[in-house]
């Protein structure tokens, strides 16, 4: 039940908005009573933190996979962009309420997920730095200017792709990858 | 005054949200009556689309003039990641507001906004497009994509940059060019 509500709401916030959606709308959704939200969940709040880190610790997890068993730091670069673009697929809604509705975290909330994306945001710095070290990056580029260039290029499909559409996610992983890596490499 | 209505809800809006922000503490905000908001807006949603609406023309009316006035597809495209990165200098709360306030616009508005952003879209397309069958970009890209993925490298600065930070708008513009013409070149 718990995943149930998580899923209706995260459709409802991404649809309406967060601040727009009340716990009413959601237990009418599932046709369910407040009190079973509140059973799982203190206040919509709550529930919107829940939804920011199982989003954020479900892509740290997997970018610490991809940098433990990728030999290379191209490699690592192409399978952090597969990474993050390839969620979409089954993430869009969280992905959407994920990038948006961060302002309506409580301050001390706000800190541990800005903490954990700029973990993120560093361990793939951190790989444009070895690449550039190793040479298989260009030498001279600025690693945290174009480590937030990558996330632009990753993080903006959330805006426009759609995942019934005529380009598969693998696709424009694969396209993406090429970009970026044109944009780095020796 | 319309001006001043309109910077000071832009600057609540991005700070509250749109639909968290009422007429009242735009006014208040201001030390004017409802009545002056009313002088110039028929609502909220008027005043965002007015919001929308001045940053889009803006925007279209600049890469016109990229366009007509620079020679080769690389300047178009290194002007146009300018152009886009240097409006947050002036731009930054209206961009903000842009980027995450549209589904607050009535279906009619939004239809009209959105035809706009897709002509800014294909417009740099076109360019990437010419610039492919000019011999001054790879053959193989795929413009659609790669339009996006510039889009969203220069789009995405608004979600991080500090104009005030210690990397100044034009170094960024200059890194973020450099990056993308790699991604695309010959």
């Amino acid at each position: 039940m718990k995943q149930e509500i998580t899923k209706h709401s995260v459709k409802l916030f991404q649809e309406k908005g967060f601040s727009e959606t009340s716990i009413q709308d959601i237990v009418d959704s599932l046709g369910v009573t407040k009190g079973t939200f509140y059973y799982y969940f203190k206040s919509k709040e709550q529930l919107l933190m829940d939804i920011h880190l199982r989003y954020i610790d479900e892509l740290l997890d997997f970018q610490k996979e991809i940098i433990e068993n990728e030999q290379t730091c191209r490699d690592k670069v192409v399978k952090i962009v597969g990474l993050i673009i390839g969620d979409i697929k089954s993430q869009r809604a969280n992905g959407r309420v994920y990038f948006r509705e961060m302002r309506n975290l409580k301050a001390d909330n706000a800190e541990i997920i800005k903490a954990k994306r700029s973990e993120f945001r560093e361990k793939l710095e951190r790989i444009i730095v070895e690449g550039m070290e190793s040479g298989e990056f260009r030498h001279n580029l600025n690693a945290k200017m174009i480590t937030l260039a990558i996330l632009g290029v990753t993080n903006w499909t959330y805006q426009w792709m759609d995942p019934s559409g005529d380009v598969t996610v693998e696709e424009v992983a694969e396209m993406f990858a090429d970009f970026v890596l044109h944009g780095i490499h020796v």
